[in-house]
């Protein structure tokens, strides 16, 4: 089979490529990747070639966001061809202490698929250790198994706020993540959940979702100090410190977003006697099989979130569809079809 | 307004009595009782006089899972007249280190309604602290209000288990607090929910409620050992080594029901290695908010678990029903009615 | 028995005054106060008038870390008169949702001692609930007493900063707080404790105490990110942000001080894959138990820390020694000496 | 080099062999052990052939306590020749659930050390992976390395009791693993430990150590039920239960010992409304590194527990000795030394 492949050379630019077949080691399984979601880390490294410490030095292939089906195994994989499966993009070493207490995504020799020099997903067949193909019930399509990676951020970010029956919860931003955020809040017990935004369309996809409010941060955010959790996942500027302003004495937050500055600017002084906790929010460990539980029973719902597909060969057009579509919400490659033209 | 009042002078015997008005302290409120709901330990009281070491002494009222309207309050309680609320049964002394620590529930001085010598609900007036009669939200009438105790023994026991989203909860008894739990376990984010149960009647009234599975434990229980957690709230001797053998490593217990049996014979031997740990249940503590906001939501389904009601002067009947009545689920006694023949 | 009482008519000025004796309720004790320490929080009232939020609007009496003998008692109460014991400075409303959680220091209606507008502890006698006036075993002497407070300060500290055994921990300030963080720290199973100051005074006393490390960060701090702690002592602008470059991944801050900066400039990006937590920490709930038992066994060692005493009529010479006595560690105010000049 | 090793070629036999040196994996390192711990459960498979569900079906190495020192080391193992270390014993698949979740000892392909089929330390060599052998400062020998064992489970046990800051312990029973649970809780923040034995010679060692009580419980337990924890190191028919009926409201134990009975009797009745946890305790995850820490900074002492020492050719002897000497604490195997008569 053909590894037909979207590489990023240099910023700016996607190219296909054929390459190599993976092979599978003995506990791996290949994958044809069958839906990528396009994350905004991707646009980023697309647009700038780095984020933060993480710069692309040579060719790199994009796209963490995965579903597909085995249809090569290595000898002792766990998963036989044919098996459907989403993708948790970072394979950790296993054996350092951060791995052995189970916090295997704070390993500083994992390797996270489109993080430089790693290369991630938009391509025909991706070869993973087994125990990172996770096997989808039949509730689940592909698109549905690529939304697991997000889902598993505000899954996350629920457990790094300490999310507790019957939490007011805010979360600001209204992209993917926010929205998934809120659906993973809701099944998690959260008593109520209230998202921001600023932008007409993601208010607007905001609206049409089982949410117990939406409000419009566009001209500030003038809320009372009432909420419990505060789930940062807008990444604006301002938007952690205005957030932390409604938190409710004993209030935590979890920071998902975060602007490329360096140096936020919190108001310490006034959230200091109400206790409020913070908390950084870098990916996930072991969440994909809540992820899926979740949304195999209905208690998350992983609809209405892919608004443009694409074709392999159009990967650079998914890249660059944010920058020119406001109602764009999640955009998919998948790779099987070489040409799809974006919509939904 | 006369306080008329069902009052167990022995064991065996309800007689109405009128009592006196209550007066409330100047933080009280007196609740005009709507809706109180007939527990396993009111109907234990009536028949046997005793409780362990709570034993009846006296004239007693029973009856603790009580809501109603605010009709008097004292001159610095929080809720006006007209206030509808939900009441907390138990109020503990608020200094001692258990009150201090939010363990409230543990209090050495607590006093619970219904439990000897404090008297109970079976009444048309009741004075209570303003903080131990929550407001209902206009979603939840009076029974609904009253189902919130046993929905509070639910979402406690599974805090005493440890719930975690995705879990594989497996409750035992299909009773209300059984099947509470389980509206309870669904809501903070259980993976899947099984529900096991003897009684034709009570397998067929857990066949209609939105559960994972319903399993029929009459000829014992023969289930793999993959459980996360284990909420026993059957009572049945037996039911609890039983539910142990079911549990995965790492899998938690929370005891809810305990049959009157002193002493439990548990199959230490075989969980040891797979590290179980066992909580028991003794009420709860601070669930009433939470279980108000699951409720008022949806996220808790409090309907169609009142299968019998009865007037007052029938308390006697309501605690006698389920002997005779095998499709029983939860009795109510509503107060303001002198006269209901039990009919749902 | 005669009231001696310094008040601060206005910043900047204590004057001595007889006020009445104190009558305590049924479930209070009147204590002889026998020692107070001066904390920056009362050097700050007296020379600013306010801290915050909080405004000093009348004649207030400062001083919250006090410790003394019962002398009086309410017909409840539950310790006799001649019951040593120390004070806890916040008592609750005992009703609102914090109390009932157990986090009764986020309590909005707590009355805490020297917080404006309530009276402190610079007097002979002062009433408190029975259940804030701690026993003091027989080992701990009053001027210990009055060091449970700062030490609650430090335990609380580690509480929020989900202190596990074997944690190396970073304390930045090597004030009372600081130092009493520290022997926290260590009793609680802390692997290391480093701790950090940048005067020669506070440093040579930090050297002079049971660490694993003292660092000069006069100079600025230029250690490896290998802390699992940081316990932010110091106040000092630039403090947090500095210490958090030094936490491991997964590492977790509590911010005891605080600048009179409302901002906090803070490098996030820096620390957002490493996953960082960071809480507030404002006063305590539930320490003194746990102080008492860990004071009283040599577990924490309150030795070495008072470095000046003070009469009740030297109390302005106590607010203001700080600024002109480089080795002052921790002042004492000893109400029943009307006159003590300050030396150690 | 010849590689001297004890074998158990059936229960009640122990037979010296030399066997070939093992060979490292990339990532292992070979041991040369110098000093293993003897352990009751060595005991049992030597005596019993079985313990539980574990059975000798063929020739067996026993012992699972070493430390040695480092003489080979494949290419990429992360400890060079001659760094001394100490062994952990289990090692587990990586993959699982349980090992990503960082419950690593609960895996089920878990390599435990002398637990059929895989052999165990009694020997002169021995291959781990490299992070299974955790290098030993220099204030530990290797006699205090391999007693690192049996404080890891002591650790292990104070967590899975959740042992806060100032709670009162209790301890049943003066084993090593009772001792050195009692140095754990110390280190963690005890406010009290206090131990239980019924033989005078574990009550003599006992009262040698820094405890706050040593209770004779040889005429049964008649405690206050005043403890915060339980930990049943004692293994004693009727010790939890005893155990148990001394736990304050809100209790915890943790159940290290299990007598040979599958069943066990628990008063759950009476510790119903304490509403008391009781969580089984199955070796340990991750405890290395704290038991190292707490040791080499003394805030554990390892001194005074090792009472006989033997060559390996006297392995037989080591196991055998606790029947026929009341006063052995516990007896060290030193493969270096082909003879030693066990004097300690």
């Amino acid at each position: 089979m053909a590894n037909l492949t979207a590489v990023l050379p240099r910023p700016g630019e996607i190219v296909l490529e054929e390459r190599p077949e993976p092979r599978p080691g003995p506990r791996d399984v290949v994958v044809a990747v069958e839906a990528v979601g396009v994350c905004g880390s991707d646009v980023h490294y697309y647009r700038h070639g780095r984020i933060g410490s993480f710069v692309v030095t040579g060719p790199l292939v994009l796209g963490h966001e995965a579903a597909g089906t085995v249809v090569a195994a290595g000898a002792e994989a766990a998963h036989p061809v044919g098996t459907r499966v989403a993708i948790e993009p970072g394979v950790p070493c296993r054996r350092c202490g951060q791995c052995r207490a189970g916090s295997y995504h704070l390993c500083r020799d994992i390797q996270f698929l489109a993080t430089p020099p790693v290369d991630g997903a938009f391509t025909r067949l991706l070869a993973v250790p087994d125990d990172f193909a996770h096997p989808l019930p039949e509730q689940l399509d592909a698109e549905q198994g690529a939304l697991l990676e997000p889902l598993s951020v505000g899954i996350w970010a629920c457990r790094r706020a300490d999310l507790r029956p019957g939490d007011r919860v805010l979360i600001s931003g209204a992209g993917p993540v926010g929205l998934l955020a809120a659906e993973a809040a809701r099944a998690l017990g959260a008593g109520s959940v209230t998202v921001t935004a600023v932008s007409p369309s993601r208010l607007a996809v905001a609206r049409r979702r089982r949410l117990d409010a939406v409000v419009d941060a566009a001209g500030g955010l003038d809320l009372a100090p009432e909420f419990d959790v505060l789930l940062e996942c807008s990444g604006a500027p301002g938007a952690l410190a205005a957030g932390l302003r409604c938190l409710a004495p004993g209030g935590r937050a979890a920071v998902v977003g975060l602007s490329n500055e360096d140096e936020v600017s919190l108001p310490l002084g006034l959230v200091h006697d109400r206790e409020v906790t913070v908390g950084m929010v870098f990916r996930y460990a072991h969440t994909w099989p809540t992820a899926i539980s979740l949304a195999a029973t209905g208690r998350v719902d992983l609809t209405g979130l892919v608004s443009h597909r694409f074709g392999l060969a159009q990967t650079e057009a998914a890249l660059t569809a944010g920058a020119t579509t406001p109602d764009l919400v999640k955009a998919m490659v998948l790779p099987p079809h070489e040409s799809l033209d974006g919509a939904a």
